[in-house]
């Protein structure tokens, strides 16, 4: 399969890297990267064992890629306006598009400029970082759940779950994307939000007994208004509880975030923040922790 | 008059320096600035002009400073568990206690320790803050505002605001100095709690919708539960947007907690925010926003 990999952050470089070892010719759309991975290819350290790619097809624009049979999109959601320009140029009649991006509203930005049809969604649950240009740390994780964004051939998604999965990845297919964005935004939300905020990692802010309260229930908002959405099955409430549960065990982890801040990036606030909180409101659920915790982080990244 | 400064921060150093200027006996417990001022005495700058004072009386114990008229207590509220060892050795029957500390509580802990009789309490609206050893900073305002912590001889708090005048202070004596205290923390709650939060100095906070919409909900929640506390006369919710046209014209200031949390020192979140809201509760006033506040600040200056 000729697969594009259009935002090649840490996510992209990873799961491209794993694809194109698994024999499928792998294009990637660089910046940053593009003369370290042409002189000396990709090298991934994870902890499933380090491998390098020697020779790596990179490209710094998208009209020398030319036509895709898959598009991977990792590019952080802050850039989606430049979608058009680096996915365009890729695209056949059969081409399809998975976005791996975070929060919500890119499998819908994707579908608007190219055709619903096209689109897939898969929440990735990955803990990667970008090293030295060409060099990207797997620290954890790596499973992809998936899905068509509207209803479409059952059988796409299962091809595309399979060449993950010959890959080495972890990948399950399911009949409803949105519960599976709005279960990642249970997590994402809160524990983003307030690591970015405070500066702490996860365990500090669980060691605080009203600061844990405060993630409980920024996770009910999110829950309630997840199941506004209209999903196939609700997210139970029980299930913020299991999320604080899945998170004790983690220590000292620093969300990906709270990373950004301190490296002085964007935050991908409108997408995991702002978009869900609005999907909320339109349908009529408060949400008045999560809307002061977004107050808060937008006040704590404005420049003056 | 003889008078005791407790805690010689910039507030306590400030107002003593005046009321050494206008020919009190002012006597300094100094820890941070003993040498320096008493090698090179006290400097103020001041906007309303500089000056210097070259004999200081400065003390390293309260031992050695003995019985006074006026305590005047500056001290930071974190360390309200020294006013015992710092007062006891000041008294002598007559002695009066003023607290110009932050928040509330303060009244309450020395009277519990001294005697009701004796305690007075003052609002102060002062920007100032210290510079090298010796040196204060006086950046604006000043104003005092008194009153009695239990009504007691009407006459003894003017008397008081009398010296403060013939110091060069204004100062407006009330009658309900509880009403001072919720007022004043109408304005500290949310300015120092989301200043020092964020990072960010007042005028941010103002210039972005939602933030300043926090703001106002903040305000109307202490505004509630100030009210709860039984005043002599409501403040009502009206001030709330009075307090913001009043912040407006103050462009990038930085409240207190922002510079304290800025240069690594503890925070007054007991004063200025646990304990209005462990009021308000007392009262059946429910403050979500507030208590949010609260947990972020405690969460965002943990040590892990």
């Amino acid at each position: 399969m000729r697969i594009a990999v259009v935002g090649a952050g840490a996510l992209g470089l990873y799961y491209g890297a794993l694809l194109q070892r698994a024999g499928n010719d792998v294009r990637f759309l660089l910046r940053r990267d593009f003369e370290a991975v042409r002189d000396r290819g990709l090298t991934v350290h994870s902890i499933n064992g380090d491998f390098h790619l020697r020779d790596v097809r990179g490209y710094r624009s998208a009209v020398e890629i030319g036509m895709v049979d898959l598009v991977l999109v990792g590019l952080k959601t802050f850039a989606n306006h430049l979608l058009g320009e680096f996915i365009a140029p890729l695209l056949s009649a059969e081409t399809r598009i998975l976005t791996l991006q975070n929060g919500i509203g890119n499998e819908e930005a994707l579908a608007s400029r190219f055709g619903a049809e096209r689109v897939l969604g898969g929440v990735a649950f990955l803990c990667c970082n970008r090293g030295e240009p060409g060099v990207v740390h797997h620290l954890g994780a790596g499973r992809i759940v998936l899905g068509e964004f509207r209803e479409h051939d059952p059988a796409r998604a299962e091809e595309l779950a399979a060449s993950f999965r010959s890959a080495g990845v972890e990948c399950q297919v399911v009949r409803d994307l949105k519960r599976a964005r709005w279960e990642k935004l249970v997590w994402n939300i809160p524990f983003n939000g307030i690591c970015a905020l405070t500066g702490q990692p996860v365990d500090i802010l669980l060691g605080h007994d009203g600061c844990r309260s405060l993630v409980h229930d920024i996770m009910i908002e999110v829950i309630r208004a997840g199941n506004a959405q209209g999903l196939r099955e609700d997210i139970p409430e029980s299930f913020a509880g299991q999320m604080i549960s899945f998170t004790e065990p983690m220590g000292p982890y620093r969300p990906s975030m709270l990373i950004d801040r301190e490296e002085g990036r964007l935050l991908e606030l409108d997408a995991i923040l702002a978009k869900p909180l609005a999907a909320g409101r339109e349908q009529g659920i408060d949400m008045p922790k999560t809307a002061m915790l977004l107050a808060l982080l937008e006040t704590a990244v404005e420049n003056g």
